[in-house]
């Protein structure tokens, strides 16, 4: 019981909740649909609420159990859809956690997995001839629970926010540029199944994710984040993983991939899963390289697929498949600085080149569909030629990518399966709209999801300071979710601190391109700590900031008789 | 000697040359110019040089005595010019280093004044009737060492450069968009001419600071940066604001402004100016007011002239002069979300509504002009009615105030005084482009320099961050100088390493708008990192990033087998 006790200790540190802060709850038309929220209590009496997405976690009276997982608001709702069936599920391999363990390594990985039985559930499916993604729903004109939470948890509650912005003048002057983006000023329902089903948004939300609290990425919704989590072979242990899922939840991801490498990797997901209240997203890729020993040359299309079913019945929401790395475009990458740069990139054209054949995964695309319908698992269109340096951004080798992934949306569409496209990497910022230019043009306005960009090569250490000026821009421009970068990024692996540096750079860059788009509401936050600034409630103005506890921390009691002195 | 002691342990920790670096220096046109540069050696045998801020302190060689000051490079420039004469100087008075000292405290500062005796100088100012601004060499046709020396520095050594920069195909596709500005290929001396001409640049120098390596701030040139120290009544010696200076100039800081507020005003600003390769920029509003006790009604055009005067002698290069306060914009500002937030602009705000009388700096801003040719001090025009959030941005008490600075402009080039133009502030991104248009249009070019802008309020902490993505975007757009904002904006002072952090996140922005605008050669150094990164010369990635020992300190020597993942 040695590790789940470890785990609880490192729990108990981010359960606490944000000071002056409760969780409340919107009530949808079902009693089973509550969305959380958090409401902070102005010393003046106000009362603001926030979206919210840390989950059970920050809800005091919850009693967590990690060895039982969260629970599971969405089984309800996918009962009552009566299209899946539970089935016994694929029979569980050795080599799922990754090859050649130590017999002391194996003894522990024995103990986790005993010690997370109750997180073993047998998987549904959707039944023969069915289609379970909530694009197939809303294209048959279903709203299901999961459209309405989005649309209530989109709104928040807008009461508060019209003392703010109630002021004409004012609202006008400032009104926002929403390039392109059409957010209306109350989300419905009915608006959220319309851009699911045009493919302008997705709800990544696998049928055995039961736990998820729904969200959307769309260009039409708040900008969202990811923060990127995952052992390897050598530093971490699952215990440190659920701990920092917990605590990039809590400080704004509203998703997280999970990208382990290392050993225990079925054991870690499970563990992730089935205690993560936000989308988990996988590179499944990586996982197919562990079963091989390491060596692209050997993948197939029969691992490759299995490893897909293996992690669709665990419950992974979305998966980053590297199908537009095509033999072709490979030759494209010869004369950049900095070649393929990612990691799943570099796999696919190892095994292309080696065998001179075209990715399996292009080939089997409509066969990975099969999959992805059968569990409601949403692509994430990986960009493998994505720019690695800003000398190589915006080249041929990454637009013909592009124009791939756009090619395959449409595939993924025909089978009403849930798509979003990734985006670079490394871009300075007079090339960055060009990037979202080409992506809507080719890419049939599936949501964007960008990795920073990064605007300049010159700051490691603070990648996530760089990388944030262009997440906020591209946020702007029309991407729907910024994957967050940390200031460890290109030199080592993000600690718990290296997490919570990237998210609120990104919570920034996110609510920046909110409040320039003109997302209805997003100011009233701004405008209400920036009123207890003026009015000098100091607690107030801490607790409404993305990072309650550093505002405290740095705020100096001795300020001096120019305290008044501010940006 | 107590403090100097002090001092010298504090500065021994900032002499040391950053790794694998030495300073190098680009000969100009008489013996007596040279333009000192970074020399950094990478393992792959290549010499990257690079722009170099940090003054003699990098150079080992230099016995350095904080209380004899730097050399004084420019005084055969000055002397050759035979425009201006020593004189004795306005008589040092009590309050000149603030009112009501306590015993011990003026017992201190008389040892800081023993202690700095030999950085005291007569005076020199120009000649009856002659006028000793750059800018009225410069429309004379004269070039100056000074035009020449910006001339060298801005170019850098650019062989190194043609190595990563020479594939024309990549140049075409990474070229940058000026957004108007017109950057030469090579800068030659006589560009700078006529751009300090124009008034589209300045180069702060004043005579009575002979200390300073010259530089250029002009949106033809690289974009700069500034620091601001101070010490004040409450925290902080002059010990550490001397060595804050040489922290923040080794950094990368461009310019320093002194904010100093507290006791030992005068005394604390000789150290700094004689100690200062980099030009230093004050508020003269805050001391005058310390020589009226705090109380902002006693302000007189006496006490005000007799601070420039004081602040001219001893050789502050730019002031930030509130001139655009009138009375008749006060009342713009009631219907703000956060009222008047400048501290120089609530001062001046003050004493027009107490005296319902128009600002005495705005009446006799021609005597200031006369003060400003006597020295080359530059005009740096404060925004005093800049916003204090985003939901004042950019309304018409703002834009009123900036349509007077560019009247002020006219009045200053017409005695040939050098002059920037200060700007915001708090401002959303979708309303940044707003400001550069309207500071274009109305102050017809003159340099504009800008605080932020923060894009969102809600990041108290981070705020670096919040306002480095803004002060990318408004230097890309044309902004020549951008002030930093420290992490502890809005809560405190920041310590040394807030003043760190808060140059590194506007070296990132500096340099991201650098590239954006396409300025030849800013490039070359990302390209040699990237291509240091991808050849996995990690001391060459360290010692070519903006904070060598950051980088460093992160990386991880057991990066495990994913180290390949980049972004």
């Amino acid at each position: 019981m040695n590790a789940p006790d470890k785990l609880a200790t490192l729990l108990s540190l981010t359960r606490e909740p944000f000071p002056a802060s409760r969780k409340s709850y919107l009530q949808g038309s079902r009693s089973d649909l509550r969305v959380p929220m958090r409401e902070v209590t102005l010393t003046n009496g106000e009362t603001v609420s926030l979206y919210d997405t840390s989950g059970p976690y920050t809800e005091p009276g919850v009693a967590i159990d990690v060895r039982r997982g969260l629970p599971s608001v969405r089984t309800p709702w996918l009962d009552e859809r009566a299209d899946t069936e539970v089935y016994a599920g694929r029979l569980h391999q050795a080599l799922d956690d990754g090859a050649k363990h130590e017999d002391r390594e194996a003894e522990r990985i024995e103990q986790l997995r005993l010690d997370a039985a109750a997180l073993q559930r047998p998987p549904r499916r959707a039944r023969a001839g069915a289609n379970v993604t909530q694009m197939h729903y809303a294209r048959r004109g279903i709203v299901t629970p999961e459209m309405e939470y989005v649309a209530l948890r989109e709104n928040g509650k807008r009461e508060w926010m019209r003392e703010y912005l109630g002021d004409a003048p004012r609202e006008q002057r400032l009104r926002g540029n929403p390039m392109g983006a059409q957010i209306p000023a109350i989300v419905t329902p009915e608006f959220v199944r319309d851009e699911v089903a045009r493919g302008r948004a997705i709800i990544p939300a696998n049928i055995n994710h039961p736990e998820v609290e729904p969200m959307a990425i769309g260009r039409n919704f708040l900008v969202k984040i990811n923060a990127n989590i995952g052992n390897s072979a050598v530093t971490s242990s699952i215990e440190e993983e659920v701990e920092k899922l917990v605590w990039a939840i809590r400080w704004g991801a509203d998703n997280v991939m999970d990208l382990s490498t290392g050993r225990n990797i079925h054991t870690t997901r499970d563990w992730i899963l089935r205690n993560s209240p936000v989308p988990i997203g996988t590179v499944p890729i990586y996982q197919a390289l562990e079963k091989v020993g390491g060596v692209a040359e050997d993948l197939t299309w029969a691992i490759f697929r299995d490893t897909l079913i293996e992690q669709a019945e665990q419950g992974v929401d979305y998966f980053t498949i590297h199908a537009g790395v095509r033999l072709p475009f490979i030759h494209l990458t010869a004369d950049r600085r900095t070649g393929i740069v990612s990691r799943g990139g570099s796999i696919m054209a190892k095994w292309c080149i080696s065998h001179h054949r075209e990715s399996f995964i292009y080939e089997h695309f409509e066969d990975i569909c099969d999959i992805m319908k059968a569990y409601d698992v949403s692509f994430s269109l990986g960009d493998g030629l994505r720019p690695g340096s800003a000398a190589d951004a915006n080249d041929e080798a990454q637009f013909a990518e592009l124009r791939t992934l756009g090619e395959l949306t449409q595939v993924a569409w025909k089978h009403d399966v849930q798509t979003m496209i990734e985006g670079p990497g490394h871009v300075p910022m007079h090339m960055i709209q060009a990037n979202m230019d080409e992506q809507l043009k080719h890419c049939h306005e599936a949501p964007f999801y960008t990795l920073g960009p990064l605007t300049i090569d010159i700051a490691p250490g603070y990648d996530h300071i760089a990388s944030a000026i262009g997440a906020a821009m591209i946020g702007w421009f029309g991407t729907a979710m910024l994957c967050y970068v940390t200031p460890k990024e290109h030199l080592g692996l993000p600690d718990r601190e290296d997490v919570k540096q990237g998210i609120v750079a990104y919570k920034i860059a996110a609510h920046a391109a909110d409040v320039a788009k003109g997302h209805p509401g997003a100011r009233a936050r701004d405008d209400a700590l920036s009123k207890a600034r003026f009015e000098f409630r100091w607690m107030d103005q801490f607790n409404l900031s993305l990072d309650p506890d550093t505002a405290r921390d740095f705020h100096d009691e001795t300020l001096p008789k120019d305290a008044s002195k501010v940006a």
